[in-house]
């Protein structure tokens, strides 16, 4: 490891008031592996300012807007310049701060869903493919090591074709608004900020997401229904859908926000002919693996004698049986993000093969997104999912 | 209770190799007020004839076919003749079974489904209320006593108006045909015996059953998608659907026999606009109450301190904290049949206020099934079910 | 099957306001092979025959006690004879029923524990091995499938030798004295009825009755604490110990009554030297099997794929994933003790290889019950339980 | 938070091959209120040098032996010494390293247990009381939030005075040496270095501090077995005990390391009067609490709707049911110790009202690592734990 040294991140949102941001600041900086080296964390100079103070960062890296930080980091020689930066704010600004990124030269890691809407998705895979630089979106669930353990039991065939697959998010925060707002997520209830679609956007796209990476297939099709149960927003907060995956599988998915008295139950089930799995993001440490022939298993992290891969068990930090969560999924992400960077310096490698969401990961999940309104729109017929081929 | 008798049933089905008859006798004289005094437990005379013999009954009192029985049992005097039939046959033969039994002037209990078709269950609810007689269908999991206790907490109105409901009844027998089979359950694939539809029929119509009772509501509109992944019959193996009901409300339904490895996981979830409930039937000593307000709480059956109502925790048989099952779950359904048939004989009361399924519910059951393939048919659109008004 | 008849039984105790009683004439009679046929079901006479009424048993077959009831029915031809007495009285008026029953030439089938005391016990012995009759005692828990499951699958060596032990019954509905008493249970608080020995003589014996049929080894030597935390006898209503077992392996023992909040979770977990099992009266329907070289799993009750035994397989009544409980534990025992009386008419064949538990059995669980008290008496000391070796 | 800065860390042990080392920088630095500045991170120096390397330290801050880095470290200025010193090493270097720390006037955290022995704990006590520093040990499991809040409901006396505790921590990954090794664990087997008890002294010694901080009794007297089933060393591999508390209560404490296919399945139980907590280290996010008058609770971490206590809350840092785990603990200690630091500068204050554990809770825990040793020697005799008073 000699030589090496840390990866640099600058970010952009995340400041005081902000959950992600912090939560993305310590899974990014876990391991060891990346460090934060400068910020534009508000829109407004001062909280960016009072921001950079809370986390001891140097007044000197911390910017009043995300255009003053990049332009004033790309300057920066060979040693102080940083990698990448992560972008951490309400979905509507995630386009022309990506942007603005990859032209000034920086590989981006950008919070989920990628863009306001599929028009911004689309130019955005445009400059990511011509800048041929990194691009990730931290579609968390994705860094916990057991569900890329549930992907490699179902694609190493020991279960035959998927058939089925249940996926489901049921949420109940939003179900009175006002009684159990969270933590400064009022913006997720803006139209204006999130784009079209209320918690299938904001959570919804991660059941897409979830589904597409464990099953090694896309959604092709869905047939949905979308309902405003209460007068939180204009938007969505509720959903449902049939959905159709390439290859022959379907399956249902749910996402919601108004499951009264739920948490964050994010679980998916998927079966093949002869066996299957199922996640639980609440109890994430565990994978349980269902067969015709023998009994349901429960395989636990952190232990080779309990089924994993190496390539899992090597992902685990703590010893079998000490729980890892969610900021180590964050970190997981990171630390694979840094990586590829460092692949990238050496030989141009990309993001393949690891958990991080890709830029066609995020189109597809825009466009599932749009399907869904479509569908519902018109009265529950089957809709295509533009892009389900990519 | 002096001068009581026991309720005498006869019963039609049920002989050897039959597993789901045996589980009738066991409710139906589990708790010693009903007694088995007759049957024609096959078609095939020398089987009812030996299944009777299993069963230590007097020959005189064991027929060859149903129409030996009803006719020679029928002419028995008040302190002999039964009253009422009990009908353990597959699908198909549960209509002409009924209408004999009616004619006759028995009161009837009848596995579901109702029949082999909308035509016959329409008709045979013209001869239930133009009878005047009881008829009640088995929908087993009505039994549970967490069930009704589910059903009081949502009717009680704590939770607000029900919004959304989940109810999954994934079985994974059948994922490989042939593999396993289970015991004589050969006519469950054979259309001639079940009527259109196979998993949706079978299985299907206890989710549906289960989402009405326990909500109160009916299920009105249903947008599905049937599968048919294995070759275990020409009928389908899996279905899928978005369900709507009555008040506004709406969900999912699935049921479905290839999901590899699942054993019986019927599971049904409901939220008000505050809560919501949680039961499922492989834990059905269980109900988990959530609360926007509160702790998720685990009642448990069989003890006041446990919020139960004092109706529910007076239908357990064992002290506290010892499971009750399936068998006992059929049990409460004859038991509250046989007081039915008490009243009627007293005053010509009625089943209601019991969690026996009646023969509207069993129509509703068998317009489900209809709408269900009329939606796959026409490509998942929204489709009405008959008689979801009643 | 045929020229077969149903096994005959009597039945001393379980009259109105009995719960137990209940329990054994449902558990006895679910399986048809079993009818009772007599009762004294109170020591008031007029109790007794009020019970019987309730139960629909002619009044010629109700005695006013038991005395009565073994004389008179004695006397009845080879047609009416009852083949067995059960005796479902508190704990004190085992000892002289049983002995009258015996001597009359009944079987017995006997609710633990065994007598009131170990004088009782060793004398009861005496005379059931003198007799040549049958002698079975109902610990309940014996009665599912997946507890003898535990037993082979430990017997068979799979997991090596056994090192280690953990019982535990801690019940909570005496945690604070007439708050939540159950049923009819207050004799249970009378040391003239119950014998010495409190939660540890009541349900103590459960937990080391199922250690000795699990491991298939005895306990030989406890250490114990007793606590009487209430005022609601004279008794402990708490005991813990540190356990010894025949072989090498040791453990510890817990059983209480005031663990408050706690309805019924017996639980047994045991190690041999690479696996071990994990079985919890709660869920009974379900077995954990741990190793050190594979994930855990859990066995499901009725399903072949599942990894049971086939003569467990057979053992249950209803289709795979649907529960069975407490009343079908008790019907497993009565099944397997009217199959032995079966087999002991024809070659006299006794009660080995039956989940039944013996005199022996009997026995051991009330030396048992003296070591605890004897080892809590002399402040924890190490003590011999008599007739572990047997 | 202005003009605040960075609590520094240094650190001792935690090289090339430990994996505690690792944990404890990533549980110290998670929250950005900690950076590590310096250390010696193995007794090679070259084995030192290239662990300061593999996390990116400057080789001016690496040092070959701990002396070196604390008389180094001991000459920097005011804003670049060290505010306390971690010690990761195997338990027989801990009195050593920290008694020079304290010596140069730094303030430790320490790993568990203590120290080597009891004669050193007592010493080292005396050392941290006239030193005036602070002392903080890393008992991990008071780390979890849910664990205070379990403190704080018994400490409410809710539930009334607290009766029996049950703790156990049955791991089993030692159950055939050698084949499940873990990593870098071979230390714990060789008594020179871990000190008198095996299991008993490397886990048993959490399941005493858990105790005594969920309960705020102490353990005052046990009666123990201590058993060796393996050849893996000459100490103990399984340990239980009786144990009495202070203030009447009593209960079990188990911890083994042969209970073959357990993973690492800590787990307290308490029960008031009139109701009980439950927690378990493999769900650390979830908290039972039993009520006599009610259903159990599950509360969830992360929400105020879920009967949280404020300053439980505000210890989360993740979106309710978005799990936490064993870094974050470390975390949790370790932020709180950095918090003790600057109030310390401030006005002196001390440890007091944080989870951190104290050099008194240390001491305790080698006396009953003694007491333990001393009872199963003599025979499972009630034994005293030394300093239980204090």
């Amino acid at each position: 490891m000699t030589n090496q040294r840390k990866i640099r991140m600058a970010m952009v949102g995340g400041g005081r008031g902000s959950f992600i941001g912090r939560i993305h600041r310590m899974g990014a900086t876990l391991d060891g592996e990346i460090e934060l080296v400068s910020g534009a964390f508000s829109s407004d100079p001062e909280t960016s300012r009072e921001s950079g103070e809370d986390i001891y960062l140097g007044q000197d890296r911390v910017y009043g807007n995300f255009e003053e930080l990049l332009e004033a980091e790309a300057r920066l020689g060979p040693d102080d310049r940083p990698d990448f930066v992560s972008i951490v704010t309400p979905n509507d600004s995630h386009f022309p701060i990506a942007r603005a990124a990859l032209e000034r030269g920086f590989h981006v890691m950008c919070d989920k869903p990628l863009t306001k809407d599929m028009k911004e998705a689309i130019a955005l895979r445009e400059m990511v493919r011509s800048s041929g630089l990194l691009f990730g979106l931290t579609h968390t669930y994705l860094g916990y090591p057991m569900v890329t353990q549930a992907r490699r039991i179902l694609a190493s065939g020991r279960f035959g074709p998927i058939r089925k697959v249940f996926v489901e998010y049921p949420q109940g925060w939003l179900s009175v608004p006002g009684k159990r707002k969270g933590r400064n997520l009022l913006w997720k209830l803006d139209p204006e900020r999130t784009g079209a679609g209320g918690a299938i956007t904001d959570i919804g796209t991660h059941a897409h997401n979830l589904v597409e990476y464990v099953t090694g297939r896309h959604i092709t099709q869905v047939c949905a229904e979308l309902t405003t149960f209460t007068n939180a927003g204009i938007q969505d907060d509720d959903a449902a859908a049939l959905i159709r995956l390439s290859g022959g599988a379907n399956g249902t998915l749910v996402s919601s926000r108004i499951c009264a008295g739920e948490i964050n139950p994010l679980r998916i089930r998927v079966y093949g002919e002869t066996g299957g799995i199922e996640w639980a993001q609440m109890a994430p440490n565990e994978l349980i693996v269902r067969s015709l022939d023998a009994p349901a298993q429960t395989l636990q992290a952190g232990t080779n004698a309990e089924g994993l891969d190496p390539e899992i068990l090597a992902m685990f930090r703590t010893p079998a049986g000490h729980p890892e969560g969610y900021i180590e999924a964050f970190a997981n992400l990171y630390l694979q993000f840094a990586e590829a960077i460092r692949r990238f310096d050496e030989n141009g490698a990309r993001l393949e093969g690891s958990s991080v969401a890709s830029i066609d990961d995020g189109v597809r999940g825009m466009a599932f997104v749009d399907a869904m309104l479509e569908s519902a729109n018109n009265g529950g017929s089957w809709t295509d999912i533009a892009f389900a081929e990519d």
